[in-house]
């Protein structure tokens, strides 16, 4: 996978910053803000976001003042600007005069401005007119000195605007699958379109894959995802270019959403010097699949591995560090219900970021809008200037945002955005999804205690010792072929559904695992999707949601079922230093990966619930999610809803 | 707030009525119809609604015969008739001359014809349409010695119709905005359109804020839901001056609904005589947010509050006394579920409305219907002709039909619906409503034994001893100055977001509580929108759903939380004669309400569930609910589902 | 109800089959496939469905070779073939050259091609298109000595397209009423138009019953219905005949869907020779409204009745024994979880269709699909070719396939879809639906050991003992006639709701039962539609979701309510030969049928939950779906998902 080119180091140290709106407070308060900022020792402020309107009022007429005089308040202070390019929210003239620039959602209804996110990447006016007023932001600001970088666009497919159902879009896709398949016949081929009688004879024939009677050709959508995706990356791609045809040694960056499936974010951020991440622990909890008693738990702290899990994925995307674009300091406004964050929870995901890895924590907003549809969310200011709990939580952390050392860690979780596509469009299991089948695995290693990266499968893997992959649901035979070559130099494990299906989407002729069967040892014999409340047994371990019965082709049966339809045929499968495990369950699960860690001579410890460790050659970072305090191994007492760190004895 | 003149005096007592279709049934059933709805003791007969298509069933033709001879039969047995204008079913000749009628729902759909209330209040065809069939009703019945009044049109906002999506409601949309703002950037202003980056340049780019990727701003929801609402208080005015014309001595009135939303009853209700609402307690439950065993309890004779709660309301919408124009008197056949009244139940629902000030109860309907969408719905009579239960009830009923003395309450509770929009709109936690918080002030009352007025918050409150404004979210300098005024005479206790916004429904720059600040001596520092399961304490009483933590700017904590994030900070505050509570809690609020009402002198009971009392000078009125007997302070013995009336003892 | 001639003649014995896609497997695969059918014992093998973009990839240019050959090899190892014709799925040239062929859901949406039943039996241009690729079929197979039958089209309805609310539908809809009651006066009275004033003067006013404000006319669904109805009964009917014009001797079927709503079978079925449907016991499981602990019970099985009822069914539309044309023979695809069924589970299933007098039961599918939208789905190959589970215990079974004596049974329920489409109009209780009514009735006399046949009200029903009508909502005078009639010479047992409405869907005028009442020897007083967690008791037993209170005319009472609006009312009614049920209470209605058959000296057993008897003259057949072994009454032991056979002994 190509990567862009660095273009500007990132500084040492960890940074904090903040998001704000010039726009929508009184001149007369710019200067204390700035003062207060850096007071509270923030490094970075974010600007432009949505001001397209404020910028250019009327078709090529710019207002450019008041940002030019906003970025100097800040630059006064010292302060180093980030501007987000305006790109996420046309005007209304705009709007007006292209009305095709709207999207079009996925039962056929043309959406309407007003709001954001009113954008189609698919249509040609969008992305002129969005490509124009980016260089007009990058010409105006592209050198101006307290401009360190840029973010483009503001959180791409968000309110599921990741895919446009448009005429555009749909002419957009044709000439994709033209481009892709020279061939119809290769298509229907790829497509496998004779099942169900949808064999093409021309590229005008194709449709967009919603709005069908009996639900679409799981290998159609796969490609429109596709094609979506693709554009999302192509005009990330397109932004990056036009800033930085205009502003040298700046970088480039955007804000991505906490586990999205909407595109695919490796080549979304290849373009791009740093990854940024938008975290919103508490939101992430209620949109989450947890039970209702574990939603509760959470509510006022997010998850710990519900947050950690997207540092370890989008710091994998690039060197240098990841950030924090958009952190959470109190409560949000878009999730059904919005709790108070606990006292410290502002500090601990601080704490968090920088314990894995990250280089700057930035936080959403600067001060509670009085307007708008966020007028509910709190920022580091109330809406009446006093300062809130969470910016009283950041002047008195005792994080010294010394940069965490990025040493390489010996285990790594492979993640795979088209599996997740496929996994996603057919469950075929009430309880199933890609991401949750991602946890298991990922939650089951962090309960060790042990730190993780997460690589796309196609990565340089070399110097890991245990490589996981939780959910590869599309494996071809140049993956496989890799995937083989490093079972040479680490440990692997692999999840359900691991191959059962090639790059088009559809099922290898051989079946499970397809090209890996020599790899793993069995092939697939049955699947067993249970419902609710159904439950089966392997090895005494409780197994829910997903059952896998393998045949032995070359390899050992590790565990077997106990019961049910599948009792007494593999649930587990050893072949050499490749584990196989098909059954869905949490202790399972954690008592595989811990003999396997222990085999590899990587040391776990037992961690509580709630209570997390990341761990570097010379330290450990306890981080305790719980209301009640913890003690560490070493003895230290670690307050609720609170982190600490303790210094490694030299033995 | 300005009324019309009341035209009309209503009779002294208590009357009983019944809604009745003649051209449903046989002309040869109407003459001993009629002898039985007098010998049930009925005073008012409604007739008329929905039948445009049999008064004129081409377009100019009027067959006004039968409808003649119905009122000269119920005349015959002294029956007085309420004529309702058909307006709420436009007869297909009609809809299909002028498609655009028929309102276009929030999902961008064309409603169609064949059920009711397919109008369009913003299209100049169906006013015109509605105000010529209007005025032909008018003009024929208006001085016939049986009309003793009329119901323009039916249950408008029914079917969410309140508000249509239509290029029509865009067009009209527009031109109030035009009015109400006379420049784009005074609307940009008000609505905060900088937010999101959404300011406008003209009238003609402004939409309607439904389709959107994001959510609306919620200042255009509610500057939309304004234009809607004047559509309707409008539309009833406009057919009250029709009506009048042409029927001099007879009142004008509406039937509104239950806890209805989708316009301000306020203004609506201004060119009305006589305020009037249909009570339906089983469906009242079914569509409540209660709890499902308190659904399972309530299930036969309705909430007890959830139904006075409305005759409060509509009481106070006009002197005189309201009616209940449609009332339950067996199954309905619109809720998810239908189950029989409990014996009794039609009895107790006609005695609450009694003592509750009504003027009048007229049932719905007179026999079940044998066609079209409502033939599971009980009449008095069932479809074989035989006398229901609920006619057996009201035939036997101990209720004296006095009027009560409407006398002048000492506790007021404050509504209004734009408030009530904003909340609704933006609820923030997933068990919030306006009208939930409303009803955990005006259960508590009603709990203690209190009787209440419900008025505007912007009426002449001279008079009261204890104000309660339940959830007063708008508050401008103005209503802040009223409220301050009327805080010199009156205890008032606010309930949480109280002043959280403007009048454009944006956050005052100083935050909650607004203008409200030097009379409630406290500002908020944060919400706390606790989801399922989660809760927190204050004084030892259980919060949930929503918490409020104050600074104290000049007041006095009252209350402060035992736990959680906000432990230790103010959850209530006193200032002067001002109550400020910010946290959801069944039995504080109780609590805090009866020390109040003690401090005030006013005598408070402690009732069971399930039991309520009406207070006058010389009586009590028991209400039991419950499917159990229950026994008053004075040693009555109130059977289950019933009532009883006591005199006062003087001391 | 007339029914076409048997036109060929089913062989003697119970045979079974498999539904092979030749198309989608490599040519050198098929002979090998054909000799392993021929060597798991199966007779039939159904092809061609979905096959129309493989016969005719462009318009007018046939491909037939591949099938030519493919039914070649078939036939070389004796295997009789079914012949689909693939009008299911248009190809997409046809679905551009005619965008209408599409049909439009109840939301109005113009549903895509991409998938299947994106067809709209409305359309000219479909039916003239699905017409002429039926007759290529049919000329070009139709004496083709393997082809032993046909099969038109696949699963009609389902997706819920058996209604499309298109602009071709409304004109049909419109020629259809036109049709039917001539003058549009007929209309209005027939539809009860007046209520809500929506009376017609011209056909074109009407308008399809969907996207209405406040619910449709359900007189007008229910003509709508109809009108759907009669349009698959068209179809049906037009492609039989084209196939019988050139395929002599060939039986055609269409295969029917588990209690399928979307229209009447009975003509559906009449031009058919043989009736088959598709069985999916453990997605309809998934998809029952079954409480979820229940569903947990059956998730591996299936519920034994809710599979039975459909052959008792689908038996009864023809003499000469029904099929099941696609069988679950593992996992499906389609329901939210697919389990895996339990071991034994197909064995069972193919017995039970045995046992039940089906003539065939044949798999589906072949080999598990490896591309498309059902590549989860399991076949009796897997999808690496190994034997499935399913096919081995197909192989092993020790099902003698002798068919089954289709003996006259003594008990019949009564079916009419009519009144399934008005129950579920206008349901009234959450918890009830027409199945479900049904399924109470006919899993108490399963319970029984009672062997029951399933006819239409109008049938002949000469001969039966008991006739058992759960939910005969629509009795018209005629009707009411030949029930009486047949109360002669059987005791009968009539459900809840029984008569509520006459032939229009609307109430009698003497209410329910209208014209039964001289045979029921009561009336409905009221209903009660209880919602969840309400109870009543009727005789001591548990009543929920709906009770019927009765005055008796000329019947006995012989149970009456305990508690409730209720109570002292009667629950049950007895006049003559005829017993009227109106609780719905699971023990009170299986006490009853039991006494009503020990009455008539039929023999029941006391059958545990899972376990079912299918009895003959000689020989009982019981199937256990339970999880643990059970005893028969004659000490037979039956394994867990298992069954047996045992001769009875002669007395």
């Amino acid at each position: 996978m190509s990567r862009a080119r660095n273009q500007h180091e990132q500084p040492h140290g960890y940074r904090l910053g903040v998001c704000f709106y010039p726009e929508q407070w009184p001149r007369d308060r710019w200067e204390s803000y700035a003062r207060q900022m850096r007071a509270l020792g923030l490094t970075y402020v974010r600007v432009g976001d949505f001001s397209w309107s404020d910028i250019e009022p009327r078709p090529g007429v710019f207002t450019w003042a008041w940002l030019d005089e906003a970025i100097d308040v800040l630059a006064s202070e010292s302060l180093q600007v980030v501007i987000a390019t305006p790109t996420a929210a046309p005007p209304p003239w705009l709007t007006k005069a292209y009305p095709e620039v709207r999207p079009v959602d996925v039962h056929g209804r043309r959406l309407r401005g007003g709001s954001r996110r009113h954008c189609d990447l698919a249509s040609p006016d969008y992305r002129r007119e969005a490509a124009r007023i980016a260089g007009a932001f990058a010409r105006r600001y592209g050198i101006h000195p307290a401009v360190a970088g840029w973010q483009i666009d503001n959180e791409l497919g968000d309110h599921g605007t990741g895919r446009s159902y448009s005429p555009a879009a749909l002419q957009g896709f044709r000439g994709w699958l033209e481009h892709r398949y020279r061939e119809v016949a290769r298509l229907n081929e790829a497509w496998g379109a004779r099942f169900w009688g949808q064999q093409y004879t021309d590229w005008d024939e194709i449709d967009l894959p919603n709005l069908t009677a009996g639900g679409p050709n799981p290998a159609h959508s796969l490609d429109f995802y596709r094609y979506s995706s693709d554009l999302v990356a192509e005009f990330l791609s397109e932004h990056a270019t036009i800033i930085r045809a205009h502003s040298p040694s700046r970088w480039v960056t955007h804000n991505f959403m906490r586990l999205c499936d909407q595109f695919d974010h490796y080549p979304a951020s290849a373009p791009l010097d740093v990854v940024t991440w938008d975290s919103y622990p508490t939101g992430g909890v209620e949109y989450s699949p947890l039970p209702p008693e574990e939603k509760a738990r959470w509510a006022r702290t997010g998850e710990p591995d519900l947050v950690s899990v997207n540092h370890d994925l989008y710091r994998g995307m690039k060197p240098g560090g990841h950030w924090v674009m958009e952190q959470q300091a109190g409560q949000i406004n878009w999730a059904p219900s919005n709790p108070a964050p606990a006292n410290g929870a502002v500090d601990l995901w601080t704490a968090q970021t920088w314990a894995h890895g990250g280089a700057c924590t930035s936080y959403f907003r600067w001060r509670a809008s009085t307007i708008g549809q966020e007028l509910t969310h709190s920022g580091l200011l109330r809406h009446d200037e006093t300062l809130d709990r969470g910016a009283i939580e950041i002047a008195t952390s005792a994080l010294d945002r010394e940069s965490m050392v990025d040493e390489r860690r010996h285990v790594v979780l492979l993640h795979d955005y088209e599996s997740l596509w496929v996994y996603d469009e057919q469950p075929q299991s009430a309880g199933a999804s890609y991401w949750s089948q991602f946890m298991l695995f990922y939650s089951a290693l962090r309960g060790l205690g042990i730190d993780v990266d997460i690589r796309h499968p196609d990565d340089d893997l070399a110097g890991y010792r245990l490589i996981v992959a939780p959910a590869l649901q599309l494996i071809d035979a140049d993956r496989a072929r890799r995937l083989t070559r490093w079972s040479k130099k680490a440990r692997m494990v692999f999840g359900p559904r691991t191959g059962f299906r090639d790059r088009s989407g559809n099922v290898h002729s051989t079946g499970q695992p397809g090209p890996l069967e020599p790899l793993l040892g069995c092939r697939l014999r049955n699947t067993d999707a249970m419902p609710p409340q159904v439950t089966t047994l392997a090895a005494g371990h409780e197994v829910q949601i997903w059952a896998e019965s393998y045949r032995v082709t070359r390899g050992d049966v590790v565990v077997a079922y106990d019961d049910g339809p599948f009792r007494g045929t593999a649930a587990v499968i050893r072949s050499g230093s490749c584990l196989t495990i098909g059954a869905w369950s949490t202790t399972l699960v954690r008592d595989l990966l811990a003999t396997e860690l222990a085999a590899l001579g990587i040391p776990t410890v037992d961690l509580p619930k709630g209570v997390r460790r990341v761990s570097t050659r010379t330290r450990e970072i306890w981080l305790n999610f719980n209301d009640t305090p913890t003690r560490t191994p070493g003895g230290l007492i670690v307050d609720p809803v609170s982190w600490c760190i303790e210094r490694k004895r030299k033995d």
